[in-house]
């Protein structure tokens, strides 16, 4: 249900594949995903992840028949418990995590886009946390949310459940941009090329510090910021870039 | 001062009438607002409360004469402790609170629309947080004001006191909408509207959360957000919404 | 290599004058500037400070060079140590601190202008955080950033170093404004002017609360502003300006 393939440069892209169940996050789709993810980031060749969908729907959050199978506390747990591990695991994952969203992404889906560190939209995307039109308000996309966008638009949302178009999630900063349906990959592409030309090494530090001084008050923030520039400093390929930079040639990255 | 009603639908307005003084808000003031709060967080029938105003402006702030007619310390900290106590009353409501913003907007009046968890402002409404000018900063109101917009566009209203419109606030993410004046009502109501039609049990769950998860770290926010939510799932409206969904019928809330 | 002023308004101006370095942060760039704004943070006369630049960059951050010249882990950490020192106590000086930005602002050059309290840049300017093409990533820098403005767009500027033109620094918050080249000093004065028409006491007040508050929860962040606005109330400027307002007369800071 999740197609993977590792490109030449190192572009991992994992492909929700239940077009005609708008790519809904049942169990299945979450422990696929969640195991792809953590693959992905154990592969040494992966440099990023795209996560695209097929189908009209990029992700439409949970699946509500199967939520509504089981009316066992536990089952429930273990599923939000799955999902809010997963949009941790992309978080945690060592390499920018790209959103490809070509179509709607409503609920947890739109909660995967705002957890995603990157987002391209084509232009007829949509963004929705509708679990308040069902009686469920959207708890758990709700943190993600909140972090991605202001508080006022972030409720706005929440408890409407109204969509936005790709453009307003562009101008309030859900995606990062917005192209044609038909540039959709090369929207894309324009930060995957960007991303596999940089020292995967480099990327993969800054990424886990990015998100790891944000929680901390500035002083702790910088404190933790400062060791890591100063550790990365002496790694092969910040000497390597500096001097590549010094003497106006290409630089040769080690990676490991 | 505070003239208060409740619709047919439950939405409960509350309207600054001291249209002369600005709707400054006096200590009498604050404390019929904030007992007016507490009396429709408490009323079952209420879903949503919209703080209005009358005359040419919303809001603007303390009540300056009344605060240098003491020299008393303890009386001003009563004052401020008022004041931000009920701008937390606000965050603590069970039922979004949305400000409809006629006009002037300034200092506390302007701390007020921050607060609210949803804003529409008509196109003649202007905003401002200018005690610096009086050789106050506004240090409440830099709390909620912090919390709403970007932080280099907050100091500049702090230090400046400068007037931004309306347009503005909404490009800034400080209202939600803005409406031309005779639209006012409209714009409201599409809020109102939309709120009044969920479930009010999962629009209160929701709200409380989304407030508490916002000042958490993300796994301690994730573990709330996930245990809201299992819960929420087995509550009458979350499974009667979701069947009506799958049915692709209306829900009938029970909302107790 | 810091040109300083002090005009008779009170604006203290520090100006980059490494042009020809495009105005790298050597150590001794940095221990200077550092300096200079100590210095500046204990002059009574100092009601608001720009830091300016000579030549076509405003600030292409650390001299890389230098940082090459030596492999000794304790000197790199000197030079981070020394360059977070710097940016905090840009957060922490007694009055506002604002960028004139002319030119391109780079890595620790971005920092910088992400760091102080305002900024205005000319049309030309230009912002990137570049070090990942370098094989650094910007973590200091991500810093100042990330709380500047939306974290994806900031996470993108990060990853791919690309450059953002003025325009887009002040739409996601970056700058406070943009002005044509020929209007930066004009353009930088509308706020020094305000800023200097205002109560040096309040206005240091203001700033130190402003910081302070943001990294706390709302509770706590309300308690500390409440104290601070009770306090400064009986301060001379507060009763002085509010009584000006009053009497719609210009009011006289005591200012000390």
């Amino acid at each position: 249900m999740v197609l993977q393939s590792v490109g030449a440069r190192g572009v991992c892209t994992l492909t929700l594949n239940r077009p005609r169940q708008y790519n809904a996050l049942s169990d299945a789709v979450l422990d696929e995903l969640d195991a792809a993810l953590l693959a992905s980031g154990e592969n040494p060749e992966v440099r990023c992840v795209v996560i695209a969908a097929n189908g009209p729907a990029f992700c439409a959050g949970h699946d509500l028949r199967e939520l509504r199978a089981s009316e066992d506390r536990r089952v429930h747990e273990a599923t939000f418990a799955r999902c809010s591990g997963l949009m941790q695991r992309i978080v945690a994952h060592p390499v920018p995590v790209i959103a490809r969203v070509q179509g709607l992404a409503t609920a947890a889906g739109c909660q995967l886009v705002a957890s995603c560190d990157l987002a391209v939209a084509a232009e007829r995307a949509q963004f929705a946390v509708s679990g308040i039109r069902a009686g469920l308000f959207c708890s758990t996309p709700a943190v993600a949310l909140s972090r991605a966008i202001a508080p006022k638009r972030a409720f706005e949302m929440l408890v409407t459940g109204d969509f936005i178009d790709a453009v307003t999630a562009r101008d309030w900063g859900l995606v990062n941009a917005v192209v044609t349906d038909a540039a959709l990959d090369e929207g894309v592409a324009r930060y995957t090329d960007s991303i596999c030309a940089k020292s995967r090494h480099a990327i993969r530090r800054g990424k886990a510090l990015f998100h790891r001084q944000i929680e901390r008050p500035l002083a702790e923030a910088y404190a933790d910021a400062s060791e890591a520039i100063t550790c990365d400093l002496s790694s092969h390929d910040a000497r390597e870039g500096i001097d590549a930079f010094l003497e106006k040639r290409a630089p040769h990255w080690r990676d490991r």
